[in-house]
């Protein structure tokens, strides 16, 4: 299956490009821009995620041969497809850094093209970031919770929603995990990839000890042995203690043990207090078995005594949300800004071009961002984005543009940042948001807000509308 | 990216491999059952899905030059890689028919191969089958609730969980919906696609009115409006109806209008008699806008006025499980039958190769399900399996067993079941499964049980091991 393929989008996104098409309207510029309305998680955050994937898509997707005899069957005009056969994405992307920490209402990436090209893509975009960022930002929060002294490994494949999970290994990485099980995902991405052994192992030996025995032999760097097939404590860690003892007459040191069921708080003090009095304090302890943040935060309460976290279903499907409510909206057409209407103000689009501009304080930490017009400076006070009659003046001692050109014409302006690149990035994002954007319960509410130009636009065009 | 690569698996695997490989134990034959433990949903039953999707990819799974060289660089050994050169799937694979109902605990898919091909395949078999089944599972419920009568289109492409939208688009199909707007999954699954118009569509015209006209006129066939982007009952339906009368007059004729906002319930009645009251009975209304079985049952007990559903992101990302729990567990290896031990009984498998027998009574109905032994016949009585006290008689008209030989020695012993086999098979055992499994408050829980074989072996090798 092509997944470069032009087809990867909605059908009424050809069926639009048609319309502009045959009513000659398919080369006016339009800019639409990307952003999401609610926070997932119950969280205060939203950690970006997706960009590379998008761009190297855009810099290659067409229509095959085979696409076309497609859509020829499905009826579309002889004219149009004659377009499509030559179709490439030759616009601009502005976009925040892959790694930046976002929040709702703000243009996060802008497409400027002609309009049916900028439609054309619409379902990629929206597809890719917005699951892309829901695993980063659930995995930057398991790690948040963890802490930088635990290792976390990723190992949701089984689980993940088909091949989404090749993708969420990748966000997951960049979320902060230190490892993924998806050895394709490994090698796609240049993940670190980590592993232990199943209960089947175990159980196609008559016993756990000739099981660890040679599954050490053969594995005498980063051996993990699962220890609960039978009983944890009274046989598992006993048969890897035995082992470990071998391993060390070998000039061998077993890395760690695996607990996969029970009581993790307990069996891991238990456990540990094991392999301490039998002198293998260098043995780490990993723990598996439904983990989240939430349950990692209580195991972290009870003081269990483990090194590194097992982490699958949970983070690959991004529970309980499942979805971030990404969409994709045309904020200009033909160099005029456009607004839809709604009842509900928050169903509004922030009409025109726009730059997103951060705020920081004298420690460096982001304070608020404001959404105005592009072209325009920072603004030095903003209006609350819904509530119209709140107003605050802006106190901050340095300010940076959110979005940059990464795409124009087509081709990327800058090369490609390698994962480890987009790590730091979110490293140094997530340290410069405040901790109490990052806490679980209730979290403060980052302040986004409009400068007066774009306010004034948008209420002039909605009444214009209204009275139309 | 190549997803047919046997590296689509966890490291795990490939670890575990080695330790088969190089002590001698790769040759040995094991058999592996797929099986699952809770109905998403809080539902009575899940509809298998997946199937051929995984064995399309066991008959082509192989390492390619480049996936060798990676599993070189990450320090296997020399002989094993070597061996996985050449590995391909030379197993037996028995299943239950794609499209069949299927309940906790039974084998739904079951393994039979070298204990190292049975290994590497595992997570692909699992990803590929709990996201396919939680989808077509997802779909079969908003059908039964909605209908025969209305037409269900699925297009939640922009908020599924990454590349999982093809796979989503294709279950859902299997499920009872009638269309994507996926275009991709169109071609490629031979799946009907619609499609309308998105807001922007109407934002880059001056009025509404104009817009709705330019696209009748480029989209004679298939025309769906979208009536909802100023003001859908004052001005949306009033224009649609204007174009309406002007296809009549060019002997066409308007589709549907479409609803994406707004209380669907109030609107669509009011929107109805406007169209009847235009003459326009004819004209269909859809309706969209974070819908599932939930919000669709609630729209007709309003007498909602809804002849297509548009269901997205809720469908296609399985919400509000987002995971089925498919397991995949050793059974038997060298032919001697293996059990995991768990102090809960829940937790362990049952040992051996195995048959599953489905009950039907006079009606054709299903009643009951029993697991036993292969080669044993159609148990007469079954043991409950955990409550080990309750023990019934089976009263039955007709039995059949479900589990078939889909694949021997690495290939298909049937021809690949087209999309249009796999949904009459879906509809027709949906069909035979009593309503009081189907409805969505605390549905009745569809019995499966144990045959005295099969009950007494497993409590045998549990005794053996908890006394080794």
């Amino acid at each position: 299956m092509n997944l470069n393929s032009a087809l990867y989008t909605d059908l009424y996104q050809l069926a639009m490009g048609q319309a502009y098409f045959l009513k000659g309207k398919h080369k006016v510029s339009a800019t639409f821009d990307y952003f999401f309305r609610k926070i997932p998680f119950e969280g205060g955050y939203v950690l970006f995620s997706g960009l590379e994937e998008v761009l190297d898509w855009l810099e290659t997707v067409a229509f095959s041969e085979e696409d076309i005899a497609y859509l020829v069957a499905q009826g579309f005009n002889s004219d149009y497809i004659e377009y499509l056969k030559q179709f490439k994405f030759t616009g601009h992307i502005q976009s925040m850094d892959e790694g930046e920490v976002i929040f709702p209402f703000s243009p996060i990436l802008t497409v400027t093209g002609s309009i049916i090209e900028c439609q054309i893509i619409e379902t990629f975009i929206l597809n890719s970031l917005n699951f892309q960022s829901l695993i980063a930002t659930k995995a930057s929060r398991i790690r948040f919770i963890a802490g930088k002294d635990k290792s976390l490994a990723e190992f949701g494949l089984r689980r993940a929603q088909g091949f989404a999970g090749i993708q969420a290994s990748r966000a997951s990485y960049i979320g902060g995990f230190d490892y993924t099980s998806n050895v394709l995902a490994g090698k796609v991405f240049n993940i670190p990839v980590s592993g232990t052994m199943a209960h089947a192992y175990i159980q196609s030996y008559d016993d756990e000890l000739t099981a660890f025995r040679d599954f050490a032999e053969t594995r005498p760097v980063n051996c993990v042995l699962l220890v609960d097939t039978y009983d944890t404590l009274k046989r598992g860690v006993p048969n890897a203690i035995i082992v470990a003892k071998e391993m060390e007459a070998r000039g061998e040191k077993l890395l760690g043990i695996r607990l996969d069921s029970g009581d993790l708080a307990y069996i891991s003090k238990a456990a540990r207090k094991q392999l301490d009095d039998a002198g293998l304090d260098y043995v780490k302890i990993a723990a598996s078995n439904q983990l989240d943040e939430h349950v990692i935060r209580s195991l972290k309460e009870q003081e269990a005594q483990i090194d590194i976290y097992g982490v699958g279903t949970n983070l690959v499907v991004g529970k309980e949300n499942a979805a971030l409510d990404g969409v994709y909206k045309l904020c200009s057409f033909n160099d005029t800004p456009r607004i839809k209407i709604s009842e509900n103000l928050k169903k509004m689009n922030f009409p025109g071009k726009k730059q997103v501009y951060r705020y920081m304080n004298e420690d460096g930490l982001y304070i608020a961002d404001a959404i105005t017009l592009e072209h325009l400076d920072a603004p030095k006070s903003m209006a609350h984005p819904f509530e119209t009659h709140k107003r605050m003046p802006i106190e901050y001692t340095s300010v940076r543009p959110l979005l940059h050109d990464v795409m124009r014409d087509g081709k990327r302006v800058r090369t490609k940042k390698p994962l480890s690149e987009l790590i730091k990035i979110a490293e140094e994002n997530l340290s410069k948001l405040p901790v109490e954007h990052k806490r679980f319960a209730n979290p403060h509410v980052y302040k986004v807000g409009l400068s007066p130009e774009l306010e004034q636009l948008r209420d002039q065009l909605k009444k214009d509308k209204l009275e139309a």
